[in-house]
């Protein structure tokens, strides 16, 4: 038994409706993405905003909260008793600190906003967005003052998304990985080492024939499609568990430049893989599900880019590619291998590469830590931008759409999400070292196809405490220290201007 | 506005939450049916099982109970206001005459019981099956004394599917319509009028064609699919409602005789009318859905058999079948219109036709009936459902899976839910009876595909109250009389011995 504390089981049996009620919104959430009549939006946005405040009225009940203060009490807990109350006790905390008008208003606003900022992508008028966004920050800045902070009012944004995680730690992340990022991206464009671009990057696939790659990637990693999985088609892929033993992928067919569909499918299945090797004892409490977005993007990361962009991985799903892809028969494993890492400074986050990614963060960290204190205001904000990547990538967007409006997270109301993006991808680099340790024939592995070695590793070092331990906790078990950036350039200089693994 | 009295405002705001369970649940119903992966079956029932009794508890909360207690002492409500406090102080009613130990056994028993009569159905064993059924009658025995009855204990029962049916009104509907049935069948048996099987119900069908045909249909009944609708597939047909705005379909493939799943799909486009067409105002609120089983299945019979199996109905789908059938090319109209329609007294319920169909359930009423009283022991159930059929139609089960096993309901602690069939299939009888009245050339609308004239017809009669009116109150304002069984011997009557309608 993971809780025998008999306070601590009965809080989670009490709490249990919280899971049932999150599994619900999960459900609504994946349905709404993917299979949902179009004009099912409204009756769902009401059901869903129902819910959301019923859990916090269960929670915040005196019920829970007496229960939970009498299980702090208790002595002698275990890990798993010390991890429910940590999480129920964070929870509570968010939810007594925000003001039911500012989450009325923060919902609201958000749901406007990303209306607008839809079009105001499309025509490319940052005019539009401008007030939202304005408001955007303003609520967000009242949300930090809410929650508290003791060195920045950004951190208490950041914790949002990354539990305990402050600006300090973002900033000792980034002066480790900036430079050394320049320093690598300016020796491959130099040395050639890598190409900008591939001709496949414009080659048409069909839709049936990927599928069936997809489906035989996933099936390689004996990915439970029909059990405990499924994968379905959505306007952007992603990940969404309603349970251990129920975890469902997206994915997306453009119809050209198959690698992207391929990419979102390898990346969506470490989301997946976190959730369903939770220790299936936790299903169903408070600690089932992955502690953070940070922790969770390292596991998509490790798939997509140290397994799934490594030269051991393009041998392996080499012969599937020439199987159903005719177009692939006349490149060889280097060609392949070369189409999968391009590297080029480019605008747009979302299809950056591995070496030029992070600097996407950098300037959003910068950026949305600025906006919050205010030493940037919104209506300068196009011009620091292109400031900022013309310095840190040396180039400038020639349009709003491509610049300041390309992501969807203010408009979500998110200030404070993306550094989470690279922690994933500086943790997922730290994980890649301590495998290499622990199992040195690692590429080996992966050129045999035994995943289920990788798999396993993961799941002991991470994925099967669930949210048991917070974030900084979680890393310093498995691998004996915190979060380390050195990885991340080590990794990259390995690759890029070493050895092409 | 619907809802004017302030008390009646508040009330139907402060229960949105339960609509807004009710709305996760049929969604998370949906899925389960539909594409769920199969081992999330155990954290679903731990989600639906919280979210139930979360509902009740909600419903029972001092809050909701004294504010409904407020607002029935309002004068001057209108009928909608009216039809709130009734919905949900029969809810209220429910909730509070059923103990939680019961409600409890009664699931828990479900569960194991479908588990149970599936491998007993198989295995043609009605000795595994019986314990449970012996448990079930006394659950529900105890579940009618809980409710509460005047005249009868299955009445208790009976109300719980349909709001106010008593055994003694199924007892004059089927007073009328079991002589009429048994008369009019010898005679079309022996007149051979109609046929008692087709060679078509042998021959294969290619499920991508009979796909297009559904859809053909749908488009033609202009469902709104995709808009505010779906169709899937599933192992039983059925209609799940999340909303006025979102009401889906399926259908299932056997890959043999097409008329199945066609009818599958127009049965439930009729239970999928209903809820769409319910007024928009009633949104998330306590109206929001048809108002009981019985009335649904008058909505889907009335598609299927008035309209469906109309010989005006096969000369607006014949082109279509046509389209994408081609073995469908060597009948005539004439000759689809008996596929569709022959009579043959047969053993299973789900299988019968127009004629037979209703004689299925006088057998189930009144074992049911008995049981319930104990004037019929689960041991000796077999033979006298035997004996029933014998003397209903002639035939004699060879089996208990042909006989006694047949149905899903008993396992899943459904006494009561039969009925409810019958009802349906007499007033969609009825309907018939005044639309005819109202709209004198209904078949000609019906070929020339004017089918939005028969919606609009349904819309204001019926569809547009939602849960206002109960049942029979419905119906009353609707034709100026209660339930009539003579419209559905009529109807008999004049297709089956007079007119090929």
């Amino acid at each position: 038994m993971v809780f025998e504390n008999p306070v601590v089981k009965e809080l989670v049996e009490k709490t249990r409706v919280l899971w049932a009620i999150g599994h619900a919104l999960g459900l609504m959430s994946w349905d709404t993405e993917t299979y949902m009549p179009k004009e099912g939006s409204m009756e769902r946005g009401i059901a869903s905003g129902e819910l959301s405040v019923l859990r916090q009225k269960i929670l915040l009940s005196p019920e829970i909260q007496s229960l939970l203060e009498k299980a702090e009490k208790q002595e002698d807990l275990n890990d798993y008793e010390r991890g429910v109350i940590r999480v129920l006790k964070r929870a509570t905390r968010i939810a007594k600190a925000l003001p039911p008008k500012l989450v009325y208003e923060l919902s609201k606003t958000s749901q406007e906003a990303v209306v607008v900022w839809r079009e105001a992508r499309q025509k490319n008028d940052y005019g539009m967005f401008k007030p939202y966004l304005e408001k955007i920050v303003k609520l967000n800045r009242e949300a930090a003052d809410y929650l508290g902070y003791e060195e920045h009012p950004y951190d208490a944004l950041l914790d949002l998304y990354e539990e305990g995680l402050k600006a300090s730690d973002m900033e000792r992340v980034f002066s480790t990985i900036e430079p050394g990022i320049r320093r690598v991206l300016e020796k491959v464009l130099s040395s050639g080492a890598y190409p900008s671009e591939h001709e496949l990057e414009k080659v048409e696939y069909s839709r049936d024939a990927m599928e069936k790659v997809n489906l035989e990637i996933l099936k390689m990693f004996e990915f439970p499609l029909g059990t405990r999985s499924r994968i379905d088609v959505s306007a952007h892929p992603f990940t969404q568990h309603m349970g251990i033993k129920d975890v469902r992928v997206t994915t997306r067919y453009e119809g050209v430049d198959f690698k992207r569909t391929m990419y979102s499918v390898i990346h969506e299945y470490g989301h997946a893989l976190y959730e369903l090797q939770i220790d299936e004892r936790l299903i169903a409490t408070p600690l089932a599900g992955g502690v953070s977005l940070g922790v969770h993007e390292s596991q998509s990361r490790f798939w997509e880019n140290i397994v799934g962009r490594s030269m051991s991985f393009v041998k392996t799903v080499y012969p599937i590619l020439v199987k159903y892809l005719d177009f692939v028969r006349k490149y060889s494993v280097e060609d392949i291998y070369m189409y999968f890492n391009t590297v080029k400074p480019s605008l747009i986050r979302v299809g950056a590469d591995e070496v030029t990614y992070n600097l996407h963060i950098v300037l959003r960290f910068k950026l949305e830590k600025d906006m919050i204190t205010g030493d940037i205001r919104v209506d300068e904000l196009p011009e620091i931008w292109s400031d900022e990547m013309d310095r840190l990538l040396g180039i400038r967007p020639k349009n709003y759409s491509e610049g300041v409006l390309q992501d969807i997270h203010w408009s979500m109301c998110m200030i404070g999400y993306f550094p989470s993006y690279t922690l994933g991808n500086v943790l997922s680099t730290q994980i890649r070292h301590h495998i290499l340790n622990d199992i040195p024939d690692f590429y080996q592995k992966i050129e045999n196809r035994e995943f289920h070695v990788i798999r396993e590793y993961l799941r002991e070092k991470i994925h099967k405490w669930g949210s048991t331990y917070e974030p900084k906790e979680l890393i310093r078990r498995a691998f004996g220290e915190t979060v380390e950036p050195k990885y991340f350039i080590e990794y990259l200089e390995y690759k890029y201007l070493g050895f092409k693994i």
